[in-house]
């Protein structure tokens, strides 16, 4: 590849440099959303850093699969081994089949996504279409002796495995630590120990999702679904797991003890995780009650909102911030964000009118443009490689301005750097015209013809064909009739 | 519910009135797409004919359950039990992973309904997703004895059948007959007879798609899916079943086959079928090489086309055929089929310059409305629905030609039309100014701010303050600087 990137893998907490398994090949695995509620802020930080770390990876020249999965079952309230699931919860609350749940839910997740210029995965599988997968893969744990059944539920072997690998690596625990800071549990549970976790739980009679299994008609354990769907579709062994902070522990560190348990080894080679967007300090997400929805966000229909804010502000906010540190959402942050975005595609737009002069001095583009890639290749260093291109910012304005000139050699490399960083790697658009509705062009059409009727009236026929012609280039045709002008799209 | 449909039923050859399981609820289950390459002209006739019904029946204060499947695996080539799988072929000609293809094309196929004004189904099963349910299906049709095991894959034995039920009731043929008329194949398959079909395949070793069964490392036969799907969300009985007119054999034949002989009964009350789509007389599939891809359509860039045709107008043209006559494209058919919506929709935008005079006698709203309803629960005629609905337009024209008045009341009926049928059942919709471009409404503008920028050198505020105005009422501000206006959006 092109170049070299450096990425902090959270297992060596250590910046690594980036080697793929297959020259030229990019295997990469993302949790996905538990699809039982709208995608809010705490969503759109992963669904970005992910889609940017991607977008850099096939700018360098990978070819890359992206795998994201849809939990659609097994993930029970307050993340634990007891309780409802939550799509299930959701569907009895709303009288609802939980499928239709889970579908209505996918589909404004991905419309969001979508909003926000985050492109789709290469492959989204779903946790029930993997039922067969993840069986196979608690009789491989049962086998390989690191996983025991109860009353027809499947545990897995936390004591056993900690002796023989040592559980708790990944997120930098000691078990025997987090036994003697426990309190015991009211010894209830099917469990040998509280930390033990489920691989299979068997169903209540009331619970609606589950399938037959060796043990019970039940439903796999959540955090079985990333090792069995990972496997299958990157291989036993890949490059790039990634996920949220929050899903450190236990998700991620039960994850790897199910592959370790199973096959022997961890099989991922870079754990990276983004950080948390907080509200107060304190991290936003849906068990907390504290969130904004994306759609909120959008719309400014949300108690703490000032005014709503575009898709792309957000998305310019989340990338204003390292992926590794925490963002502190606020109103003033976000119109920060807007602003910055705003002066950035003034620049963008900008550009296109500037006269490159020959001979004109190195306004230092080249630099600019490498600098940026180092900072993106630098453990995605958006930050700093943001900086930069306000730097380009400033250059054209500057030009504009006429305080400098600019070489045709360097108008190129700003160009460059607004197509090939700004919007193919960063992901942003110029949203000033997007998302006008069909009432604003209906309003523009109707002062349009509004001006060429006062030129009819005045018989300033040149007038008059002027504004066809500029219509015409545009594809709106004009009929004049007796009662006005009617128009219509070519 | 507030009327009653009828609806032709392909298994009693008749029009019955519609009568659900279950007071106030519908159940349907539609045979969706086999995602290994783009939607056509063929795929956008079931896609908008269950869309109408569905959304006639929600308008009807039915709550309805609507689910569509991915076939996602199991579909071999020329729909047959030996050759390819469809989804894996392409994904080796790609160089894929199969998952990497369905995920590409359901994605294409789910913007291809959605710019057609298709709304998504409730649930969207995938094939790959239940093979469990399809194993269970097989275990209880083997029990029953109406399957033999053969070389590790599973047949379904069709003599056994027909003589305890009738294999062929549904697409009116007779086994004997069949059998009569077929020559003998070669005796190298593992089937008791030509007219046996897979339950359970057997994988060759360089079939990638396989799970584990009491058979064999295998997949499921492709009609197995909808008997799995349909039942566990809808229940072993439901209300309706629809698919294009080229799946009633064998694909509905053997479904049908499949729930009695597991289940003792056929478990769809009513069997709805759409016609084809023809071109030169033959049916459009990709398996006969003659088909138009949707995309092709909206962007004209298909050889036999004369020029772009939008979604409303494809969406339009199938809804003047009724949907169990066959419908051939042709260039003429469609611009007349834009001629038309695009005068419907003048009308839908004349409607609301049109003032009510009180007193003015009865112009047939009323009636027209009945009509117009009458005519959709009647099998659902969308041509005659449409054709009211042109009365509609003609009225709208006379009112605004002054040739008739039009009541109050009058005037309610004809904007109920256009909203409650048009738009929400029928769901079609004004395209005039949809899917304008951003760089049409930076032309409009450009266009506006020069008009602005003569009033200013000409120092007529009046109209430079009123285009301002104007441009706030939509939401546009304007900024004047020395070099000319800026424009933002609010």
């Amino acid at each position: 590849m092109s170049r070299a990137i450096y990425l902090y893998n959270t297992a060596s907490r250590l910046k690594e440099l980036f080697k793929p398994i297959h020259e030229g090949h990019v295997g990469i695995y993302v949790c996905g959303p538990t699809v039982y509620g709208d995608a809010h802020l705490g969503h759109a930080r992963p669904g970005i850093t992910y889609d940017v770390l991607v977008r850099l990876m096939r700018s360098l020249g990978y070819k890359v699969r992206f795998v994201r999965n849809i939990t659609d079952v097994g993930h029970l309230e307050n993340d634990a081994d007891e309780g409802e699931d939550k799509i299930a919860k959701k569907a009895r609350l709303e009288q609802l089949e939980p499928m239709e749940v889970v579908q209505y839910y996918t589909i404004r997740y991905e419309e969001a996504m979508k909003k926000l210029g985050v492109n789709p995965p290469s492959i989204e599988p779903r946790a029930s279409g993997h039922i067969i997968e993840q069986i196979a893969l608690v009789k491989k744990i049962l086998e390989n002796g690191y996983a025991y059944e109860s009353n027809g539920s499947v545990y897995f072997d936390v004591a056993k495995y900690n002796k023989d690998y040592k559980y708790g690596v990944l997120s930098g625990r000691d078990l025997e630590e987090m036994i003697s800071n426990t309190r015991e549990l009211d010894g209830q549970s099917d469990k040998h120990s509280p930390y033990d976790f489920a691989l299979w739980k068997k169903a209540a009679p009331e619970h609606i999702m589950h399938w037959p299994s060796p043990w019970s008609e039940g439903f796999p354990g959540w955090h079985l679904e990333c090792s069995a769907m990972s496997a299958k579709y990157l291989g036993e062994e890949f490059d790039i797991h990634g996920g949220g902070m929050d899903l450190l522990f236990p998700h991620h560190e039960c994850e790897l003890a199910q592959n370790t348990a199973a096959r022997g080894k961890g099989g991922v080679h870079y754990w990276i995780h983004n950080n948390m967007i907080t509200i107060d300090g304190k991290k936003m997400g849906k068990s907390y009650g504290n969130f904004i929805t994306l759609d909120e966000l959008f719309n400014g229909t949300h108690p703490l909102l000032q005014k709503a804010y575009s898709p792309m502000t957000i998305r310019f906010f989340i990338l204003q911030a390292h992926y590794r540190s925490t963002l502190d959402f606020s109103n003033e942050a976000l119109q920060a964000a807007e602003k910055g975005l705003k002066k950035l595609f003034q620049a963008v737009r900008d550009v296109n009118g500037i006269q490159a002069v020959s001979g004109a001095p190195d306004a230092g583009e080249a630099k600019l443009y490498e600098d940026i890639y180092d900072a993106l290749c630098d453990d995605l260093n958006t930050p700093v490689a943001l900086s930069h291109i306000f730097e380009a910012v400033n250059i054209v304005n500057r030009v504009k301005d006429k305080a400098i000139q600019v070489s045709p050699a360097g108008l190129v490399i700003l160009k460059k750097i607004f197509k090939d960083v700004l919007t193919d790697i960063l992901g942003l658009q110029d949203e000033q015209s997007v998302g006008v509705g069909a009432e604003t062009i209906n309003g523009l059409m109707e002062i349009i013809l509004a001006e060429r009727q006062k030129a009819r009236a005045a018989k300033d026929w040149a007038t008059c064909d002027a504004l066809r012609d500029k219509l015409g280039e545009l594809g709106i045709r004009i009929k004049d009739t007796k009662e006005g002008s009617e128009w219509s799209l070519e």
